[in-house]
């Protein structure tokens, strides 16, 4: 018998969600869930079912997981305690600073209905996570870097689109290649926001628009790009669509410390990721993690787990012996 | 209080144990097990004792987890599963064919001791098999691919001493970088033995030796380098301990899949380490574990568990509410 998964929101994650679960034999997709009229929504899998958010408890036997793919902005912080009251869920919450608050909510749900729930769920909240608690635990005595890029960001997109004048914009943030340089050359230095990363705008603007002033706007808006040094080139709607369509993303988790009796000796760990879609990627995560949460319910546990407190093997559709002889 | 560790073993593995526990301040170096007369042993930490191997027993109530650090061929295979009857034990076991094997004997010793045993703890095995299997879990649809180096392999330097003429030699795998390129695109190239590595020789040569003879030797020598494109580099005693008195060593790990509804996506994962001493950062990836084992059994936990079994929170020093707000 399959591991049946609900989704739970019909964007680009929900897509992503249902392209992945396509590529792993143990799961299948048995429902979607949206907050529009199901009859508006076509998904990409024949045969399976649309139904309305609002019916979902009626759903309750059918589903093993659930895969949450709304927003943390609002969505989620609702949305997964609930959801764990009747369901195991995973979501991939990523507002690093509610973390600990948005955690402890979907615990108390989950203890109480006895479900697994696992949130932050990802690549960053979740792979580069995962990569920075193995490098601080293997080498205590070092510094953690992160870049992000080369991606789109969409809160920049979003934020260089409400600017005055501006039709249609995308943002791509890119790391520094001299920071990264230094960060492996392992001399651990101490960088501002802006030798780390640079943000580039391709943007479309109105006929009539003041180019220099949307450049001014966008150069100079406090927190998204004030402390970077960013560069805006003006594309016409057409090259915004042939060139800038995709939702490519990507980054690096350097760890970088020394060993030895006098740390004499440099070591650096590095992990790295070049996506060509962003939410096609996250999904892909969520869906083994979803197996994970699916495993260990079936084994009694229950309550709020992260990618911290999942053993990696539970992720895999095989067994622990196989994968001892296969891939360790 | 400090978890007490124990090393049996003090060569190279063993000091960088010593040196990693100076860098974990909730560890400490309680004794030291040698086969050698412990008098002639002298190790770097002042006030801790060396012992007879044969006396550990001696101990068992002295130490939380001992960490061994024989050497795979015959040491481990004996030591492992008779320790594991007494101590949590935590070893770096690396003869993957063997390691279903070695599992099963160490295993049912933990069992009945009621200790948990921890096996083929390092970067390869190790971190390495840790990235092969997020890397097949999260991107079922791809490929991995596994580089060595640059760095010095002990099997292949000891295979070159073997030679005769050979007074001192050192051998450095190198991955191909064209090799490296083509998988980095995303093209999921199949790499011969020979695309993927090259092999690099630094020998010392006694004086009279025919050159040319211990050249072709080596470079025809089954298994360890007719599959591979050598280079041999005749070099004096000098050079020798100037220039390659140090056991670096490193890799990369990469996943390249696709993900979409029709494969329409490429995802390359790549980890990767640059090691100036292998058997130093072997030891901390050991000592991470060693934490996790006597957490683990602390829980009441037993029997014997690889790195695929062990959930990433219990590395750290840090509690699972500390590691969601500062890492996750």
């Amino acid at each position: 018998m399959k591991i049946r998964i609900g989704i739970m929101g019909y964007g680009n994650l929900g897509r992503g969600i249902e392209c992945a679960l396509k590529q792993n034999e143990d799961m299948e997709l048995v429902a979607v869930f949206t907050r529009r009229d199901p009859k508006t929504v076509n998904i990409l899998t024949s045969g399976v079912k649309v139904y309305s958010a609002e019916d979902v408890e009626k759903h309750k036997d059918e589903i093993d997981v659930m895969i949450l793919c709304g927003g943390s902005a609002t969505d989620l912080p609702v949305q997964t305690p609930k959801l764990a009251e009747m369901f195991n869920v995973i979501d991939s919450f990523d507002t690093h600073a509610k973390i600990p608050e948005h955690f402890d909510n979907v615990n108390a749900a989950s203890e109480k209905s006895g479900k697994i729930s696992v949130i932050s769920v990802g690549w960053d909240p979740g792979m580069f996570s995962l990569n920075r608690l193995y490098g601080n635990a293997i080498l205590p005595n070092g510094k953690d870097y992160t870049f992000w890029g080369k991606g789109v960001s969409q809160g920049h997109s979003d934020a260089v689109r409400r600017v005055n004048g501006v039709l249609d914009a995308k943002q791509y943030t890119i790391p520094v290649d001299e920071a990264l340089s230094k960060v492996r050359s392992g001399e651990n230095p101490e960088l501002t926001t802006r030798q780390k990363h640079i943000r580039e705008c391709f943007v479309v603007a109105a006929e009539d628009a003041d180019k220099c002033a949307i450049e001014n706007e966008i150069k100079n808006m406090p927190n998204y790009f004030a402390d970077y040094d960013t560069i805006v080139h003006f594309i016409t709607a057409e090259e915004m669509k042939k060139n800038h369509s995709g939702i490519p993303h990507g980054g690096f988790v350097i760890r970088s410390g020394k060993t030895g009796f006098n740390n004499e000796n440099t070591h650096i760990i590095e992990y790295s990721l070049k996506l060509d879609s962003n939410p096609e990627f996250t999904s892909s995560v969520l869906v083994a993690y979803a197996r994970a949460a699916y495993k260990l319910n079936k084994e009694g546990q229950k309550g709020c787990k992260t990618v911290f407190d999942i053993a990696p093997a539970y992720l895999s559709p095989k067994s622990p012996a196989q994968l001892r002889k296969e891939l360790l």
